[in-house]
């Protein structure tokens, strides 16, 4: 078994808000990132999957093709949009970095089995002093 | 003649556009920078200071007060916020990198000589690939 | 399950030696980082811990809360400290890389479970080139 | 159980191609990456051993040891190398990130065991986009 | 006056030697860099532009543009090839780091010009401890 | 003319007091860098030279031999030691990053005539987020 990881990055804007609060139940609970005129992030993207070594290529995965695959999935949705407001698979979800990195996941999970590998981490950085790992 | 440097981070949206042009036509120019639901960016700084060392305290500078100092006018002001919308000294500017370096030199100029130095570099990444230097 | 990680940093001085050695001992046994007179290092502290997302808030955790409690419990007491001599969870104890992790998890551990997560891994580097890693 | 890691580099060329391959069938499958004159990387090593706090030293293992048995067994036979005609533990075999991972494995396995440690994992950074990480 | 600097990557082999030398004479002078079955690196290189933010776009330049050229220009040509045998732009030149960042900046500043700016600085790191600036 | 840079690394120890000011004095003025058990940093340290390149070589400098002149002349000296009490070419002088690259500069800059270069910058850094350079 083995493991190979591939960065991609995208940048957005988001806000950490809930519709059934007001703008200041938001703001006590969110703090600065509950900014209702939005503030936003480099997001760093490891996507990790696993298995084993395939003899005829030596290869477990292209990693063009998991790059590919990254870029169509979650990248050109989510790179210099609005987390909040126009991403499909974060539709009605709430923006923070834990709930993207498992929606984030949902969206991979089935492709990187059709490339022949399984889907064994996504780690998500926000800031370089802050990042989220999930397993499924 | 010493330089010394003091790196400080925010996080903050924008939105590349003219108020002159229409979506479509700021589409044209700006690409994917033109979002009109923003995006935004983890955006690093160097702010560059340069003087003798005082032969009193061995310093130019007490790195902690320029630290203060950038905090109180720069990073207060543009922490977590909307560039375009929110950031008083970005008012009626466009909101680019290189427009932000200069509103960012402006603000700091005279407060730099009132701490016994004399600004020398604004250098500010917009991501790991593109940054900007500005010398007055 | 999902995994949330803060980077936070100190500058300490240390020394690795055993009160039972002589100098001289201490010196074949630990080389360089054995000088009496100690040396220093800029350290970055990894601190994950694990647990469901609270559907309440959408977080595992407010990393600002785990921010101000790693600073509380461990960079307060030992951010430009001697390791040796002035940090209380240290006292009596080698001051290498791995007892320094192990004795952070067991400042840490209880105090993350107040705030509604489990520690789940403390990883510490000395350098760029060496680091370690404690899971309970 | 403590996990340290220590931190190695090298420069070395390689190609991705089948012998049984004609050049045409080398480039279909493997693109860019399998130009007959080479291309190469700086490579980064991350080797993790893991074992109990040894109670007389405070260590688990002297890391000046394990850099110096990492280098002597892997860096000194790769570093300004040809990895597909160079270097004795890759003679015969394919010369991607996964095999090449396995193979430094294989060669610190048992050394490691002698220095009175596990090991636990070998990482080899191909690019700063890709990485591969092998637990035997 | 405002400086902006885009990065570019690229992964090449190459061998440091002249040929008017043996390869004995290559080996006492160049080292391991002299390997005649090459080895390589992953090169970072950050392109510095000059001039005035045009008050039109509030740019100096647009990025994409410059990293398009760059793309087209250097990296085409360069990326995952042999530096001493296929790059047009070093036939017949000596493969250091040195000469290589010359023969970029030559490459690229009449394109720069056609861009609205100024050739600034051609920085080339050949590894995390050496690098090379050339100003023209 | 082509600038050249070599990086290199110490660890050290040092506190930033003047011996006639009181313990209560030192602290007042420079703060938790004053501790009187020191404190310690992983300091990285960027020299460039610069000059012709020598059309014998291809090379402004053999950089083997700079690294080898730095580690002679300010690694072996102050690595693993502690600043205030054991570098000769910081005896009676203040321990702060910007006196020190001063005394880096006059360590050097013979020495790297005699290597057929001209001194252009010592960059030192403190921490990630300070740094200091000196042109001579």
């Amino acid at each position: 078994m083995i493991y190979i990881t591939r960065r991609e990055r995208f940048n957005a804007a988001h806000r950490l808000f809930r519709s059934d609060f007001t703008d200041k139940q938001n703001s006590e609970v969110f703090g600065k990132c509950s900014n209702p005129n939005w503030h936003g992030h480099n997001y760093e993207l490891f996507v990790t999957v696993k298995g084993e070594v395939n003899p005829e290529t030596g290869f477990l995965i292209n990693l063009k093709e998991l790059s590919l695959l990254i870029n169509k999935v979650i990248i050109e949705k989510i790179d210099h949009k609005n987390i909040n407001l126009e991403v499909d698979f974060m539709k009605g979800k709430f923006a923070s970095t834990e709930v993207l990195s498992i929606a984030i996941w949902e969206q991979l999970d089935d492709h990187v089995k059709s490339l022949g590998a399984e889907l064994h981490c996504v780690k998500l950085f926000e800031s370089e002093n802050n990042f989220v790992e999930y397993y499924g």
